[in-house]
């Protein structure tokens, strides 16, 4: 074996240039972490549980190359993932915290654990839909992993669209059971993570028929396997979906059931009921209420997507403040960000993480209002819940997959490495835009909820108050001489958080209106109408929940005033104002603010990455090392590789089944 | 083992709906076939190519998995990759071809061989820089394969940024023999695809020092191990750098050289000279001309693109055209190809993958025009040539890589999958974006010759006949009422050739114009107006190849008329004529008109993207294949994955690895 480079006890030029970038702050970066999770106290709390868990899974050397980047076929990633899921699960029911129900200690999502769906759908879909019976016989079961569950809906054929599901439920009074049937191979259930191996049960999506009726898609709590010998139960055939481009250690899996008997009891029966003889009985709304663990899971997911975009945001903050570059003629190098391409990418992602998270915090408490509202016996809140869960979710999800791809791509070539850690995240943060609800079919939602949002307002009622704003529409006309319609501010006015509210109010509330008029109008059948203005709906849809974001992060902002320093709220106020500024096209005023914005924020970006708090060892990335040894770093771990390992064995340098295979016999071929 | 599941005789529905959609079309696929690959012999000859190649690798029954779907681990895809190299690499010498120089039978570039770059750089940089006695006894070894070849150009610290490579070549006088050096870790030469452990020889880019002199980066021919046994030569330090986002059966390496002595007579001597006593000549414009391997390599890359682009958009038309989702109210289902927004994505993916191709067949031949003036002693054309390829790679390969990202989230969930064979479309394209140029640099670039060309409009000399259009920029003036300074075309008239050039023309002058006024009127140093500018600089170098795209795609067709039939004349005309109009922002009389042109195409797609003969083993992909079978050879290649085959070993359904080590450890635990 080749000996392994040392860290080298010297700092390097990359190290002095971070510890340099860091003391630039000025404000607490300690004062923005307690902002982020709530308290001095949380804060403390997370870091032990990360200590705990890295520690155990022997992760904290940084020195060591991570196990992902070594050889890691299929079955050796699903093994690494049960062990983190494992250990993560089972630190928190022990020290009795959540910490890593979303974001887990490789840095990703919930699903990149085979038992990541357990907390993120099983558990919520039980508490959401299952009758107080059902809660109290499964849900201490699930919590303690007595029992594993997962949630599978999507089939082969049907993904977003839940009135396509074909799986079928049966009742077959003679025995009180469900017959549960996947009666075509596009019915095949596919997808759900977990399912393959790791799940002892699901929470199953089917269609209910009774006798002749079908009641369409409900909820079933399905037994998958024996909890003593793993095997699946008769009729039941489970397997794994193969490679994806990202979450390799969750076993996604397939179903196919074949005349499965579960007890009647097993449907989950908070919002509908099934009796012996086959009386069905459901509350209004049912098939929407029943949607509730979806709506939950859309909700967590814009938060997800803030940490995700923030994580790749600060491999590529760091890697850019130590990376140099020739200027130009005079031959001297400097930090890549203060080229002004970088400087503006690398700061509107900041500026864009904060804003997606602050949306989320204003999400979660919709989410909140709503259950309690549903709990006293109101769903009016509901469909406003569910446009903004729907819309937050493609919104913050497709940013951060955009943003995340972007920060790879602002690292040049290295971003391309996996060491560097970033395809790993563009690759998780893009597969939540498909996850949980496409994010066209999405948009459409909100879209349609826009719609009827202003046939309500034609109608002369009121909207949902979140809503009220499009009631100013009659009074937006833009003239023939307006671009965008946009407002008459000039100059520095761009600054004033007012004016930027207005411009994007004004533009939701101007689409929004003129696609109403175009829908409604259209001579054609609503079908076809819908069809033809797709694309002008989504854009629509986009204005609306840009406003609501903006809106929510300068309400925060605003919340926070009095309670945190003048530095801390001078930062937050201008990340605010530059999320605000570069989504808006090009007048030369605001250019020259955005560059004054820039300006002023240069100096922080480091420790407004650092404020995450995220550990190197969740990063997982030799270019976002919080030290900045980067190329130290590379080397390193380059230098493990198990392909080097192998080639430099008894110091020959050849990678033996390569070149006795292939590149001999190609040297001494005659063709 | 559980039996796989054996194609079924019966035609599925999917594959019904396919040939439906293949019979629609108005013209004749094979026609389109000739054209992009210049005859119909040349069809032919690549149909025998890919024939025997993928006979030889066993990967033309597609009812089996493909083997780089099951467990492959890194070193397994290496050896996969190096098979396909070598039995690609020797078609092409047996039969004396070069099908496979630039896309493989695995779809992709030709990165994804460790044996590569043998063609893409090292025979070509032999070609263009090496002394006709350099030529005459390198060429033959390397097309030959008895030697194998790379190109090392970047290093741990240095990319695209050419000049600050610090690897060294100095001359020892005394024994005639440059001294090949890695003074620093930064210079350790990192990247280069099969330098680890399949090149035998690479041509180094290096500083060389005569003495105290420093003439800067030249080529030097380093053999790297032994001909004989593989080992590397003393003094090399070889090594692969990991694990990628995609090319991961390549062997891209490090090298570190300690004082490592070559013959003076192996620096490439063609425009520059070393005599034994260190005396050295150089040739006008030496860098440059030293740089041209580089830049027939990215003229390459825009066609690759293209290659690219067209793959990802023939498997995401493909499973569109058989995936059905539910259209509303009614319950009926239909082809989300008929959904607007996909069907105006999938349209405008198709007709940007033919502009990029024909883009880069005038890329070619502009290549090979300058070539000649070179043998004629000019180099007069090298600046637009060195601008053309830098901004046709940069927008070719930037607009591949979203737009295969694109084609993937269009197929939804499924894209996800690696089975797709999406996912490594998109993270080989998006590869494209920072290899050989990373694409920002390139942009900046091209904006320098745009400004060195107004500088010359301004100085009342002749600009390149190509670039002759910027001359009119004078009468340019945007009137204060004009959105985007807008020609005054209405209705129809955008459909007008004429007039889409003329806008296209029209904002590319206005920008270059403006962005010149603002650079050259700044008070500031040129360094700093130059990063003031930056992002303005780029949004004209942009316009300006986009204006550079339209024209060559228009151009390309008008040089067709009479040659083809009229019914492939008018679909080219209408992709055209959708590229053109689909980047023009949202005029309403606009939208009606691409919306027309989405009507006339859409019986067309499936055509389109037959037209470019991909075959089924080279996309390897369940989404795309071209019978339309999707679910079924979907589920037929998930059964035969290895994880499920161990899991249903003795018919068991259990993967006992990792459910005897966590889950039933975890259903057993007492926390």
């Amino acid at each position: 074996m080749a000996p392994v480079i040392p860290p080298s006890a010297a700092k390097t030029h990359q190290v002095v240039l971070m510890e340099k970038a860091r003391a630039a702050a000025s404000f607490n970066t300690s004062e923005l972490s307690c902002l982020i999770y709530g308290s001095a106290e949380a804060v403390k709390q997370r870091r032990g549980a990360y200590d705990r868990v890295e520690t155990q899974l022997g992760t904290k050397d940084t020195s060591v190359l991570p196990r992902i980047y070594g050889n890691m076929d299929r079955e050796r990633a699903y093994q690494e993932s049960l062990e983190m899921g494992t250990i993560a699960f089972q630190d928190g029911i022990k020290h009795g915290h959540n910490f890593f129900s979303e974001v887990t200690p490789r840095g990703i999502f919930a699903n990149a654990s085979p038992i990541g769906l357990n907390i993120l759908l099983f558990i919520p879909a039980i508490e959401l839909c299952g009758s107080a019976e059902q809660r109290a016989q499964w849900l201490p079961l699930a919590k303690e992993g007595k029992i594993i569950g997962t949630y599978a809906q999507t089939e082969l054929g049907h993904g977003t669209f839940v009135r396509g599901i074909e799986t079928t439920a049966a009742l077959d009074t003679t025995t009180d059971e469900f017959v549960i049937h996947s009666p075509t191979k596009s019915s095949t259930k596919f997808w759900p993570g977990g399912l393959g191996f790791s799940s002892t049960h699901a929470i199953l999506m089917a269609r209910l028929l009774v006798g002749a009726d079908d009641h369409g898609p409900h909820l079933f709590m399905v037994q998958l396997r024996s909890l003593e010998d793993g095997k699946p139960l008769p009729g039941i055939k489970l397997g794994d979906i193969g490679p994806k481009l990202a979450y390799n250690g969750v076993d996604n899996s397939f179903a196919v059931f074949t005349n499965v008997r579960i007890s009647r009891l097993n449907m989950l029966m908070k919002h509908t009921t099934i009796a012996a003889d086959g009386t069905y009985t459901a509350v209004p709304n049912h098939a929407v209420l029943n949607y509730a663990t979806m709506l939950r899971a859309r909700a967590i997911m814009t938060r997800i997507a803030a940490f995700q975009l923030a994580q790749a945001t600060t491999i590529a903050t760091r890697y850019s403040t130590v990376r140099e570059q020739g200027a130009g003629s005079n031959g001297t190098e400097k930090s890549v960000l203060q080229y002004k391409h970088q400087h503006f990418r690398i700061l509107t992602l900041i500026a864009k993480s904060y804003g997606t998270f602050f949306a989320s915090k204003y999400c979660t408490t919709e989410y909140e209002k709503v259950m309690h509202q549903q709990e006293q016996g109101s769903l009016s809140g509901l469909p406003y819940m569910h446009s903004l869960s729907a819309g937050l979710k493609a919104w913050a999800t497709g940013e951060a997959a955009d943003g995340a791809e972007d920060a790879r791509k602002y690292c040049g070539g290295h971003g391309f490495l996996m060491i560097s850690g970033l395809p790993d995240l563009v690759a998780s943060s893009t597969g939540m835009v498909t996850f949980e609800g496409e994010n066209y079919v999405l948009w459409l939602q909100v879209g349609r909820y826009l719609i009827k949002c202003v046939d309500t307002l034609v109608q002369g009622k009121k909207l949902h108050p979140e809503m009220a704003y499009l009631s100013d529409g009659s009074t937006y006309n833009a003239g023939p001489g307006a671009v965008n319609g946009v407002c008459e501010a000039q100059g520095s006015a761009f600054l004033d958080q007012h004016v930027q509210l207005d411009i994007y109010r004004h533009r939701a509330t101007r689409l929004v209106h003129a696609i109403h008029k175009r829908f409604r109008g259209s001579s054609k059948t609503p079908e076809e109408a819908w069809n033809q203005h797709m694309l002008s709906i989504i854009t629509a849809a986009r204005a609306h929940i840009e406003y609501i974001v903006l809106r929510a992060f300068a309400a925060h902002i605003h919340h926070l005033e009095g309670t945190i320093s003048v530095s801390l709220m001078n930062i937050l106020a201008t990340l605010c104002s530059l999320f605000a500024l570069s989504h808006i096209i090009n007048p030369r005023t605001v250019d020259a603010l955005v560059n004054g914005l820039l300006e002023g924020l240069l100096p922080e970006a480091i420790a407004l990455t650092d404020a995450w708090d995220f550990t190197d060892a969740s990063l997982c990335s030799a270019l976002g090392m919080k030290d900045g040894d980067v190329y130290g770093t590379m080397m390193r771990w380059v230098e493990q590789l198990p392909i080097n390992q192998r080639a430099w064995e008894h110091n020959e340098g050849v990678y033996r089944p390569g070149w006795e295979k292939w590149i001999d016999p190609i040297l001494k071929a005659k063709l």
